[in-house]
């Protein structure tokens, strides 16, 4: 799990040598480790070995002590609107088609714009933060916008470049959103904290040939197709009189399955539908509290998980949760799991801690980068607080993450090396600023 | 809403004075009223009124103003076992028969006693108050032990008359059980914060003679019966086994339905035994929380809320759950019915307050004395603050309570007027103290 270094050699210069109670580094899978340190240089892991030994090894700039603390990778939200934050609780207890046509869509369409946008991502961010997320894949319109809120806050985000037959505020058509996303794409590629997504909105609002051409620039770019797929029965129903087939079936005859393909919701899938997305290696975003509150239904996640499909846990935005919380979708991914198939049994601790850092990783082609704590990879990191007094006592500390702690336990929040939240601030920005703009547009939205 | 007073008459003097920004009163139901208050006075509510009114009718020894903060009736937990906090997270992601007989029971046997009992108790209490909720109703063994431990706290407990066949280091057999149950009732009956439920475990644990003299004994001392039911499949299949009918129908014949029973979990439920529970006016004590993690399965939420069934929320005990929190429990039965049912609409946010609320006043028949902000009533309340930057915007504090809040946003809890939590810190035991017992049962627990 280290890097060698010769014995007897000259301790190390790093930036950080982080020390916590326990360490879960999720690769390698299942295990908690006592006694160990993460060593962090440079933005990136460096080293993860027990304490007396990184003592030795290195010579920390700055040495962090987290007693009753336990350290993991920064946790992936695989599927948000983050703008849509200033629309959280703008409307509940509705289905999704009326809260689309009646609520949502409306206030976007007078209110959405690059200052919402920027807004909403800001408030995002640093909520996600404050909760341990350190990565998030976006949906929206405006990416230059959402791109500029995330750098604000220090998150990593990968800025989906959405596509949807209609005009808004931000594009005309489908060739018109394509050609600004790739644009933005190209302005701010180089970002190291940035990445970009293929984000085709969902079947019942993308057509035939707009789904094609992204087929071809997925290819093109290799970068990865963000959908929502099969979260409603409404949606395939439409889809069956529209096109004859169920929207997993279109897409395949478009060419959009296969390992760069994130589904997001997957909630109605039939057994050869499992199958093929198996078989295609796509990816899932789990969404388990947007799929009960707007009612869409419970995704057989059990079967899903037998059939290797990868999958990671997406908060989906604050208007349909309402909160961009990636502990709670953990907890309701592993309760939801076990009491659907009346299995106690399934998506146990480490599986949802795994699906939570490492599974959105991979499904953004990021694992390479992100998820896990093995050497190499950048430090995006969160410490969470497992000793206060109303959570104890503490047997297991990955059951403690799931069962138990919420973000409010998080204290600390690290983004490539960089301390973005600590006790509860974020660092990079004035919160006490996000009071001011939330009023704004809170006033805005209800005159 | 409020007490008459003569027009021109001196301000009367009470003893607490509340002013929140938004005060949802329960009673009368789906309201949140804006620029009123709540007049304390000798442990109960005196009136709720408009704040300007209220500044001229009443002369408070204390006020408080609580900008940003909603005030609510106290949370009521319809159903735990306190003391099992010792053992959050022991055992997880097992289902319910062998998590009870491998390692729950195994560690009880080895483990319980007065000791255990008002430790966790303590802590379970020292956790709920700290999560606005006030009164819960118990079912564990040593009672005793348990209304000392919420004495200590300051919370209103109904304390379990338990009984069950087996013999424990508490009881010898099931008329031990009785009897040492009445003895404490006999003991502690006076106290105002307490009173008592008779607490037969299980249809698998309680055979139909004492069954048979709890319905008598119900109907003598006039107090509710609370018993796990319909909780699993297998617990169905065993009393068809052994009974020839199912467990519902068992405790039919055996005199058990009506309006004294509290029917806890109820998950597995036919339509003719959902007509039964209605017609009998029995309540329900839903545990989403509980019945997923153990994989038991999803209650009927919908069919059972338009049977006009009564129902409260209970969080069971923290080694199947992990946390004793209403919040995280109204989430859950809300966005879960949603889901199952596949319809957004069922459960809203105001259906939801009520179950945690008044619901579970009611199945406790305490309705005339708690669960909702009517004068006359005990001043058990909580307030919660919604202005916190992370939740922000709020567009509907109801909204916010059931879908964004969580229990680290509750500032005061009071009972019976007195404050027993303020600002996170339960106020009349010193909360150090519990890391020291939770510490040295840690160490018995893994030992």
């Amino acid at each position: 799990m280290n890097t060698p270094s010769a014995p007897g050699a000259a301790p190390l210069p790093i930036d950080l040598l982080i020390c916590p109670e326990w360490i879960i580094p999720i690769e390698p899978a299942r295990i908690t480790l006592s006694r160990h340190a993460v060593a962090v240089n440079d933005g990136r892991i460096v080293a993860l070995l027990p304490c007396d030994e990184a003592l030795l090894r290195f010579r920390p700039r700055k040495t962090m002590n987290l007693p009753g603390q336990v350290l993991l990778p920064g946790l992936v939200n695989l599927h948000t609107h983050a703008a849509m934050s200033l629309l959280r609780g703008y409307a509940d207890d509705l289905p999704l088609m009326r809260w689309l046509s009646e609520r949502i869509w409306p206030a976007e369409s007078r209110y959405s714009g690059l200052e919402f946008v920027q807004a909403g991502t800001l408030l995002a961010c640093a909520e996600m933060v404050r909760g341990g997320i350190t990565t998030f894949n976006d949906m929206y319109f405006f990416p230059d916008a959402a791109a500029a809120a995330a750098r604000q806050i220090g998150m990593r985000a990968v800025l989906g470049i959405v596509v949807i037959e209609f005009p808004t505020s931000y594009a005309a058509d489908a060739d018109d959103y394509l050609t600004k996303g790739l644009a933005v794409r190209d302005a701010l590629g180089d970002d190291p904290l940035l990445s970009f997504c293929l984000a085709p909105h969902a079947p019942y609002t993308v057509s035939d040939r707009t789904f094609s051409n992204i087929a071809t620039l997925a290819a093109q770019l290799e970068i990865p197709v963000h959908v929502h797929l099969h979260e409603t029965d409404h949606e395939i129903d439409e889809s069956l009189k529209q096109h004859g087939v169920r929207p997993i079936e279109r897409l395949r005859r478009l060419g959009l399955l296969g390992p760069q393909l994130i589904a997001v919701h997957a909630v109605h899938l039939e057994p050869g539908e499992i199958d093929l997305l198996s078989h295609e290696a796509c990816h899932l975003a789990h969404c388990s509290t947007s799929n009960l509150k707007l009612g869409s239904g419970i995704p057989p996640m059990s079967v899903i998980q037998s059939h290797g499909i990868n999958f990671g846990l997406g908060t989906d935005g604050a208007a349909s949760n309402n909160r961009l919380d990636l502990f709670q979708e953990m907890r309701h991914a592993a309760l939801l799991a076990k009491g659907a198939n009346r299995n106690a049994e399934v998506l146990d601790a480490h599986t949802t801690l795994a699906a939570a850092t490492l599974g959105g990783a991979r499904a953004l082609g990021l694992d390479g980068r992100i998820g896990s704590l093995l050497p190499g990879k950048a430090a995006d990191l969160c410490a969470v607080r497992l000793d206060e007094w109303l959570i104890q006592p503490c047997f297991d500390p990955a059951s403690h993450l799931v069962y138990v702690a919420g973000r409010e336990q998080v204290t600390h929040t690290w983004v490539a090396g960089k301390l973005v939240m600590s006790n509860g601030v974020p660092q990079q920005f004035d919160v006490s600023e996000l009071r001011d703009i939330t009023g704004l547009w809170h006033t805005r939205l209800t005159s």
